[in-house]
């Protein structure tokens, strides 16, 4: 496949540092094509994106916004979103949290590490709890409820990576034991992103 | 700390994909200072990236690499380097041991998820053991050695999240159980890079 291949290198037309076109090449000593700007010869390195997120108990309900935006705009999501520079998962999984569901939290512990190499994301989510048990939906989300683990829309939900990240946790509940859990989404080639059951959980560590 | 607040996007000058000049605005809707193609209004985000390496047990020692490159040429380090795009972290983690020690490993358990948010990094680190008992120096390495935990050369390590990620192991094998580490590295104002000491280890989460 292509994209896994070489990711979207070829996007890269230009040079971020002096406007030098990019051309597309392997750099000497390495194994994979990159861009090189043929004018100062700097490389544009692309690597995967983390996404950070909270798990929120509250009275033995879990917290979920639904999406006031594209993709997936109107199903049910945790609060999550891209990892800024100058920040950790942490206070990233927090701000996120803030922002999409108007909530106050503390992290408790990490729950899941979730890779998904075909869209280089790894999601890195954390359980977390409310500090009021006050909420109210940000800007990208239309709604935020409390649902209890028998409820969770699972017909609804918006990403691979927010059912497997439901799914461990009910697991992990009903054993009585909340671990922290490692595993690679990948996705069953053919299938589009709105399939969210199309993947396979590989790799699947938990500690 | 401005970099902190802005990272370094102030060195984009140019948009990657039209070659347009950028601008270094607040874009609408949001609250961070971004590189905006003037041309075609593309935003370049820039986010922190996720370094991936190995703690590998063999008969109660481990393998560490002496850096045959710069930054810390000489110094001790664990095989890490950045995820690329289309792999796991697992993956990666196997992928830089090979390359940087010649070793076939097989991941086992995560161990440690560090972030280093003045940098821009996440170290993720897995245990791993050797799928056959040979392994040699690649490029970047100028030796290779399994040390006993005593013999640890800890005055010559590379990097703080090394020192913190052997710390925290020697810990764990102490009380008889090896977790799963979250925390993050803040180093101390004004010290140099070399000086890997010079960290506090914030919100240390254990599972």
């Amino acid at each position: 496949m292509l994209w896994r291949k070489f990711g979207n290198v070829r996007k890269i037309k230009f040079c971020h540092w002096c406007g030098g076109p990019a051309k597309h090449e392997i750099p000497d000593g390495e194994e994979k094509i990159r861009a090189i700007c043929t004018l100062c010869g700097k490389i544009a390195y692309q690597n995967p994106k983390m996404v950070v997120g909270c798990l929120i108990e509250h009275d033995r309900k879990i917290l979920l916004c639904k999406r006031n935006i594209e993709p997936s705009l109107g199903l049910w999501t945790l609060p999550a979103g891209y990892l800024e520079i100058g920040e950790s998962a942490a206070e990233g999984a927090i701000r996120e949290t803030w922002e999409e569901a108007g909530a106050e939290v503390e992290v408790i512990s990490p729950f899941a590490q979730l890779d998904i190499p075909l869209i280089g994301q790894t999601y890195v989510i954390f359980l977390a709890k409310l500090k009021k048990p006050q909420f109210s939906p940000g800007p990208e989300s239309s709604e935020c409820c409390l649902f209890e683990v028998d409820d969770i829309p699972f017909d609804s939900l918006a990403f691979s990576s927010i059912f497997v990240t439901l799914n461990l946790y009910i697991e992990d509940v009903k054993s009585g034991k909340v671990k922290f859990h490692y595993g690679t989404i990948n996705k069953r080639l053919g299938t589009g992103p709105s399939d969210i059951r199309a993947f396979t959980l590989d790799y699947h560590l938990q500690v």
